[in-house]
């Protein structure tokens, strides 16, 4: 039995790439973080960031919250680039889990669409730390997220 | 019937509020958040920050990861103000509510412990965000935390 | 500070608690359980059913799925009670926190509105065992609810 | 970049699936839902379930929570087939994602381990319905197990 469906999503909309990366720059708190764009397909989206003493906790590993922070971004990101190209995309809830400390010269979100929808998209996502050519999975997410219209305040 | 019982917790450690405030003081990404500790009594902590355009995602609000952090911080907190003197706090799991958009002067952030125990304490937390003298629930959050003891990288 | 907002939440439908019941009883998962309502206010919802070894694990305490069916269906029925007449309510997701050993003679799952919404409402449940006189809280639930509306098969 | 890391376990114990096969036996949940354990391998197991009435919700799909007991049977024995002999594995907590309706003629559960560990492992499971030839994925869990050992109450 095939474990899981071959995710192969295909955009409502051609310019879902712009809409996604011009929607990143405007998002401050990854600026603050240093984190960049490095993948955007139907469905999936890839952020990156480097080690940073200023976005680490009390023994010196990345902070749960800012793995969170991009992790949300990434499953967003993957979310919003299925949707229309008047919508906007809102987080209902996700929830990480923090499987080794945060310790790496940089980090790697991968967020994936896991189910999308016309109100609610659930998408999954994994963070890789790399230390020189070694990758290791420390952390994952499970987000639902919405899609807005109609609504000015939450466009793109 | 009561609800819930009440949460009368005591500390096992005579010295807990100077340790959470000392490992407070660790966490880079709270100073960059620039959050600070508001309260700490035994088994509850409170962490609050101002608005700041840095914190931001794409519709101006503060991210969601970014309230996720400092949740985390009080819940983790809350949970280590009960733990013992030579015990670090490690966050196991989280999972974030996001109830409103985070608009506002001024956040707080109240983590209370839900459960204790030896290895694994259950924690709550809940962000309020303020304009002027009104007070909004914004998001919630359920994290597991685990006590460490014996490993140095996790002392604190 | 208010640590959390009251929750008095109003109607929509004066109906709502007959509507809550008959719902109800179209469960026959919570029949199989031998699961009663006991009551049902704007907002909130109690159901409890008695230790049946019918229900358990391979240690003879309640399975943690069966908690979270009857939680799952007093947060839905919390949320349920608020929407409009003509609405069904779907659980997005859950997430069940074990804090004890499900053991005792009785289990009450207490369901609660956090943060009602025209289409997403957010509520938390605990579920308490009573053995005696002695009430213990043994597990907490957040979900997330949908008000569903035109759709035939989600009709209640 | 390889999205994860391949799982590929290996059981500390050689008698893992029979210990595995027992322990599933004494879970009356999983026998009042009707449910039978189909694979045991190291950090994977699958379980199943045929449609039946008595565990539906309102609309006639299978209760939410239902799925999740079947989940937390398949993620739990995952990680227990990776434990030590004379180990016992507790739930901590575990989140559930419906993607659709639970509809269909048979239900197929599949836990898998994502990063075993002494004290916690974080395990997946992911529900498919079947109607006919055709496959679905409704649901996914993520879950936290511990490892118990020395406490008699929870052997197995």
């Amino acid at each position: 039995m095939a474990k899981e469906q071959l995710n192969q999503f295909k955009a409502a909309d051609s310019q879902f790439a712009e809409r996604v990366k011009d929607s990143f720059l405007k998002q401050d708190a990854l600026l603050t973080i240093g984190a960049t764009i490095q993948k955007v397909e139907p469905g999936s989206v890839e952020i990156s960031f480097d080690y940073d003493q200023r976005l680490t906790q009390q023994h010196g590993f990345i902070h749960a919250g800012i793995l969170s922070t991009v992790l949300d971004s990434a499953c967003g990101y993957a979310a919003y680039s299925l949707m229309p190209a008047d919508a906007g995309v809102l987080t209902i809830e996700f929830k990480t889990n923090l499987l080794s400390p945060a310790k790496g010269e940089r980090f790697v979100a991968v967020g994936e669409v896991k189910k999308p929808g016309r109100t609610i998209t659930v998408a999954e996502g994994q963070m890789f730390a790399w230390e020189g050519a070694q990758e290791k999975l420390i952390a994952t997410m499970t987000g639902t997220l919405m899609t807005v219209t109609g609504r000015s305040e939450v466009a793109g």
